[in-house]
């Protein structure tokens, strides 16, 4: 328990039920002088929509408000607590599944360690809860931009259908196709096989890559603090992500020392840099300077409108059959793209904070 | 900073470099009461060295001393103190390579990050360090045995041979190999892969399996304390290891819904289990009683005798031919089974403590 | 930074400034299954207001709104989110003083630390802020009734009145003066002394005096986390107070220790208590199940109404005039009694939950 | 439980029984690139055996090592475990004692909490343990001096007998008696006092006095982690205190506000500073650069000679006589002037590093 919030210096805690009054985050440790303001969190969480149309219809605006921590239009150093009201919320068409276990979701597991389970759209185990990550990470984005740190999201699997990412990504091309995957021709496969599992009230998993540069070198605390051990369990925080590799991450398991070793050399700048980065832009747990790159690995969502075989909480056989008008992503995938994103800058702006002490 | 400490209320601190004078360890939060001794931390670094005779010749007979926490054979809740004196230290063969970045190595972001660097056996950032997550570990285990919950680990995968893990692995068929593989076949074909290696001064990555039963349902914290999240970081936080996946991990992300979900039935004790488990024994980041199942992907040892062109602290081109007698695995995989168990163990024991007040 | 937080297990995060948008609390860490409402906490913000008609004529009704975690009228384990949006809260008045050094007050610290100052009525340096620790704190009260705890806390001192607290104090004794003082007779030149005050344009310090019974044997955990020291902690970070004392305190100074030990006996319900109870109900930082008895010693409210010499941020000479509709207490400590009992009871529920895995 | 470490960027975890084999300390988050050897530490635990000849007659050289952390005479990052092996640990002679409750001793609220005590000495509960906040201290007071930060400890009051300190106190006025008070007449009556108290075989009380100088403004995070909350957490856990005062303290009670507050003037550096500090030096938690000066009240030591009528662990009715040849201070506080300054220390580096994001 008093588990809902992230990080050391630079802390949120979330909070709130997707069929509740509202859900929000307060973000403590934000640097005063920082100019923000809700348009910049709402852009944040227009990107967490990403993947139309393949994305649940659900119509909430998603208007964000800032209560506090921001004066004058910049932070002052205090808590920002932001709140997002849950416009559409009629949780009655979940009232007919209440007593069913949900196969892939959280609900059995919720009751036994709670006794009690919000059923109402998946209450604190829904998706919707991804959205104060994205809220809270939007701040984050802002810091890590204004010390010249981008970043770059994107699809690089839908069900079976692999993407061919290109040595340099861009924005351009990732927004180029609704999937935010820079490979068009498999995006356009990818949109084939999501019509597909719709048609047959499926879902699918996917795998998303996220690249980070400008990194300074330094980021990340050995031996229990290294850099990619808090994006690990960023991701892994993540609902429906079950995997993340760094770098060349499984894969490094079928090299050679001699081929996985990235050679040091110098760069056009005078500046050490490697010649090949297997290493995802990490040594040591420590960032090297090169891009910071890694992959999670979404599973496919488990609410699906295909009716299942189960059991209720009185333990008899009962068949699960999500109520027509309830709202799931074919592929969350999709929309966690811009959840990945959002919880790595976090990991990174509280890896810079922390490693401000470093050397007297 | 501040970072070589690990968990909630079950807690351990490390510290000590490879060639120093000792390493050791400080475990906080263990409850008294617990039948402990040296030979029970004695029988886990046993352990770490297994792979035998594939791991480094390091001839240290690696005696543990508990110097504190225990009274009359049992905890008393106090700090229980172990320490690994280093008995075969000799730094002196590092000195030709202490000016050298060595490609692959942390030398390069220690230096960079703490403008020093223990250059005698890696330091802080060598592999030595894990044997005191061992020790750690084998309380740990202790407690979790008390609680019925038992535990396997074994060697998945070398270089390129897969093994074939049969659906159920008993702790004789993992010991049967020096390999820790339960599948004797691949085990002989590990064998060649690394004598060959050896061979030619290189080194070949792994993946390690870990599957612990007799878990509790309601481990785990929603939202960031997840069970899988805090398995992550332990995970990416053991040197060399560059991914981590949950039951089907990156498999999901090929898997449509209905494959994907863990339908529930009746066991035959008349609980709740499910029929497959892709999930891993985790729904919405809490344990749901069925095996807890993931995978390691870990690269290849850095340090290979094939002489490698790098860059010295002066950015001058060079040579880096480790030392003849400098002692290096040609497969950490193999070493760190016991470090992933022990760190799983850690974590494990932690959420049971943290999962004591999630009901009024 | 990260600061606005406190407790391990049972978690708090406050946010909101004096004249800002609204005010609120998220409280982490609540098992599930308490009955709780909007009701419980309003109950417990009318008690801070205790001590009228001598505390500010602040006109709001501070209407607590709860926004999560709570289905049904019983928490779910889930983070419980509170807000109180600010009524009253024209900052126009505070406009002249925006460039003055305030004696005794926080803006100047606040300014040198974050370069920029919330001015308006205090911002997040205002005791407008402790009202969220009162609103926390009544969830805490309620967890702590259910284990059987109770608690009564009133006023020691008001300037130079002290009172003669009798051995055994009821809260109809607390209640029945407007000061919360049991001694009647003090009260009374307590009021003068206020009235005095007030007419003076001045303030008065005082002592809370603060005892919580039916405490278990055993909260605390040494060393470091020791009942008193967290107490210490919650105390000291209530705006306006310098001191802390224990049992018998500071007079323990004075004594010899065959006088100051408390002889253990047994009492007429076979249990192990002591005679005397100098330790305040504490031994080696563990609760001893006698009475947890302790005094705050709070300064007097810093904004008075005499103009007052000081700098402005320009560090030319100026006079600090408070303007004449600002609100502050004649004396903080009569409005603290409701928040050190508040911060108390935080303290003591976390203790608690971090006492459960003391023993195998 | 997970109780014995402290502090947050700049952490200690302590460990070790009075009577054990060793005791130790492991200091986390101390910057690379810091001079240290055994002597900083060794001159500190001399410090600690202040007030001789009336500290116990422990004869034990405390010869402390340094066990990794530093490298050719500096610190590297990395964790600093220094340990101390107790030579003089002969616990035969508590046996007769086992089973008694000491009064004013943890011994009773260990068994409750444990339901084991390590009788031997005091096991964690002695003072003792302090010896291991005085190693880690030395070495924050290393850095503290690197940012030219000074500081004083001294007595200020033994049983009955107050000093008058003098405006300015120098450590030459402090060494001057054996009982680190800088009033040479007060600390005759003090010597006077304490020769009394051992006669009767009694002991006394005291009342330390702290003060740092050279502070930068801005130390300290409202709301929770003020600089004031985190001294009173620290002080609190030291053995014996029960009460902490910051500037006037508890005297604030009893001012007015037109006393108490420190009005803002420029000083001959044209610095912003105070002319009187009734604060402290310090304002809504932060410090402002003026001398913090703070007060700890030490209880008389619980163990004492003459003879105590108690309980047994089988709650019969006993007498307890210390065995001859135990060692107890006959005031405690002479020694804890060291391990106040120590503590102090340990706070006010982890502030520093806390604040160094701040701002923007």
């Amino acid at each position: 328990m008093a588990s809902n919030s992230f990080g050391n210096i630079f802390k949120v805690m979330t909070w709130g039920e997707s069929h509740g009054r509202a859900i929000g985050a307060v973000i403590d440790g934000c640097p005063s002088g920082l100019e923000i303001g809700a348009e910049d969190i709402q852009a944040e969480l227009f990107f967490r929509q990403g993947g139309k149309p393949y994305t649940t219809p659900r119509k909430e605006a998603d208007v964000v408000e800032i209560l506090s921590g921001v004066f004058e239009g910049k932070t002052t150093g205090a808590p920002i607590s932001v709140i997002i009201y849950n416009q559409d919320k009629d949780p009655s068409k979940y009232s007919p599944i209440q007593e069913v276990l949900r196969p892939g979701h959280a609900n059995f597991t919720y009751l036994e360690k709670y006794g009690i389970f919000d059923y109402r759209g998946g209450g604190r185990a829904s998706g919707r809860e991804t959205a104060c990550r994205v809220a809270a990470g939007a701040i984050a984005k802002k810091i890590l931009r204004h010390y010249g740190i981008d970043f770059l999201s994107y699809i690089q699997q839908i069900g079976e259908v692999k993407a061919k990412i290109p040595d340099q990504v861009t924005k351009t091309q990732i927004w180029q196709t609704p999937l935010l995957c820079p490979d068009v021709a498999a995006a356009l496969q990818m949109e084939t096989a999501l019509l597909s599992a719709i048609e047959q009230k499926d879902s699918l998993g996917g795998v998303i890559e996220c690249i980070f540069t400008g990194l300074p070198i330094g980021l990340g605390d050995p031996v229990y603090e290294k850099l990619e051990a808090n994006l690990a369990k960023a991701m892994l925080s993540i609902p429906a992500c079950k995997g993340v590799e760094f770098g060349a991450g499984f894969r490094s398991s079928s090299m050679k020392g001699s081929e996985h070793n990235d050679l040091f050399h110098l760069s056009p700048q005078n500046t050490i840099e490697t010649q090949s980065n297997h290493a995802g832009g990490l040594l040591g747990g420590i960032s090297t300077g090169m891009p910071l790159k890694f992959r999670c690995a979404m599973k496919p969502t488990s609410s699906i409108q295909i009716s299942q075989p189960s059991l209720n909480l009185q333990k008899q056989p009962t068949l699960l059959q999500m109520p027509e008008g309830s709202r799931h992503d074919p592929c969350l995938a999709l929309r966690a793209v811009a959840v990945v994103e959002a919880m790595a800058a976090l990991v990174i702006v509280d890896a810079i904070f922390m490693n401000r002490s470093a050397k007297l």
